[in-house]
This record gives C-alpha cells, sequence and structure tokens, in this order.
C-alpha cells in the first residue's frame, strides 16, 4: 500500500511539474500523509508549497476556514467540510489545485451513521470541487490513512487531467 | 528506520497523554512525516491538533510567522528559522510543544556551507526553545528525512522529561 501511495505522489507531482501547477493540502485522518508523500519526491518543491494538518474541528476553522455551522449541521465527516476544506487550503496557500481529507480511521469511533473507514476525499482548482465519498472498511488504521491519500491523489489526476467525475463523486460550487 | 520513527512517535504521544500534554508540528524537509508518524497513533487527537507544512519560505513567514528578515539574515536551513517556526507553531496552536524542522534532505542542493542531510530540529514550550543542528549525511533524501522526523520527537521528549540540553543543541530566548 505504501508502494501504491507513493507511485500516486510520483506521477501527481510529475503531472503537476508538467503542466507548471502546485498542490496544497488539508488533512485530518491522514494527519500529513499526503504532504509526506508528495515531498517524498526529489524537487517537490517545484509543485508544493503549503500543508495544513486540521485534525482538530478548531484547527479546520482556524487554518483552512471550514465554517463552524458547516461542522455543525454536516457533521465533521463529511462532503461539505471536505469541500470546506479544499476551497481553504486552495485560497490560503494560492494553489492551482488543493486536496482534503476527513474521515474516520479507527479503530474505535465508528457509527451505523459513520463507520470506521468512511472518508470524504475534496480536490478543488480554481473552477470546481469534487468530492469522493469512499468506504475503506476496516483494515486497519494505518491502511485506511494510507488506502485515503492515494485516494486522494488520484482524485487531483484525474481533475488535473480534465477526465470526468468519479461515479462516487459529487461536483460541489466552487 | 520507519520502525524507529513509529516507536518514538509512540513514545511521545504516550508521554503527553500522561502528562496532559498537546504537540504541534511545523516542518520544512520532512513536508508532514513528524505529525503523519504522530497521528499513526490511535488517540493521537487527544494530543495533537495542529500541523503546518510550510516547504516554501513564504509558507514560513504566512503560516507559522517566520520573520522574512530572519530567513535573509541567516538562511533558511538555520537554527534560528527552526526556532522561529517553532515558537510560531506553539503561538497559532495554542499547543504545550511544538516541533519544527528546517534542513536539506537532498539529494541535490548542497553546498559547503550547508551540506545535504544538515537539518535543525527545535523544540519549544512556553518556557524555552531548543534548537539542535544535526548531520545525517547523504544516506538518501528518505532517510535523512526519517532520521530527522524521529530526532525531532526525541528532542520533544526530552524537553517535556525535563532533561538537560543535548551536548549538539542551543538554547534560544522563549
Amino acid at each position: 500500500m505504501e508502494e501504491e501511495l507513493l507511485a500516486r505522489a510520483r506521477c501527481l507531482v510529475e503531472l503537476l511539474k508538467t503542466q507548471g501547477k502546485t498542490v496544497a493540502t488539508a488533512e485530518s485522518l491522514t494527519g500529513g500523509l499526503v504532504a509526506q508523500a508528495i515531498t517524498t519526491q526529489p524537487g517537490a518543491s517545484q509543485v508544493f508549497g503549503y500543508g495544513f494538518v486540521t485534525y482538530w474541528e478548531k484547527a479546520k476553522t482556524e487554518l483552512v476556514g471550514v465554517p463552524a455551522s458547516a461542522i455543525e449541521k454536516y457533521t465533521v465527516v463529511s462532503g461539505p467540510v471536505a469541500a470546506a476544506m479544499a476551497r481553504g487550503a486552495l485560497e490560503r496557500s494560492g494553489a492551482d489545485l488543493a486536496l482534503a481529507l476527513t474521515g474516520l480511521a479507527g479503530p474505535d469511533g465508528g457509527t451505523p451513521q459513520c463507520p470506521v473507514g468512511r472518508v470524504y476525499i475534496a480536490a478543488a482548482d480554481s473552477k470546481t470541487t469534487w468530492v469522493e465519498q469512499a468506504d475503506f472498511g476496516a483494515p486497519g488504521r494505518q491502511a485506511v490513512r494510507q488506502l485515503a491519500a492515494a485516494r486522494a491523489l488520484a482524485l487531483g489526476q484525474k481533475l488535473l487531467l480534465g477526465q470526468s467525475l468519479p461515479p462516487n463523486a459529487e461536483e460541489y460550487e466552487p
């Protein structure tokens, strides 16, 4: 899984270099794993400058401007919160693409409404925000985090390449 | 090396839980690796809420308030910049402890004044700021990053435990 994550990071960094674009991150459950994967690549500083690890709700509101009302209305593990994290990271970094993740890595804390392994992954650019809902189940805390991080990199790549919205994703207002 | 990093993260998280304290991070060359290691631990949200990945100089000034004059005077890979990153992360997060890293992971970019593998690691609390200079050499980009991240976790642990300043470290004004 780690290999897949690093391979995805390499692809995204190469694509960003080719397109002359930059990426920023806002991460909750992955805690910096996406930024870390991107910066394993030599020359990552050409395409990556800013990452926000917003583990607490307060950090989501303070660092990337997620409205507290959105967290209250939709809960912190939700599509609207993932979308707001990505928009905030985009604006505060000035990057061309932002990736954001909020979810439940486990092992504890699952509920019928929000099981362990549920992750909302957002990719935003100046034109749109995509949010994908993923249910990775409970293969273990670190496995969920790695799967989610790899999926975020893949979603960003799809958006950069102008591909169509994945079937399990929704488009949000920019 | 990854095992050492995760073991160090586990120790620090347990110690923080015992002391009822929290930690924040500000990372340059490690790109989120320290935050990621901390959040591999279940229950990390008890002790960690905010992480800043400040890969660009502009991100260091904007996200954690490093004075541009300090970067100009001392260069971005320097003790004063590491200290300012840690102080800024401490203030902006409200955490009890902040860890910060700036350095050169390589493989390129080394100079006689700043060789590949040179890292400044800071740990700050309300009373003091410690900055350790480490020279990890050139065992590879990811190895330098992992060694640096593990060293940061160890430095934070020493500060929390009230141990004495390590021999290769200096104390800065809080």
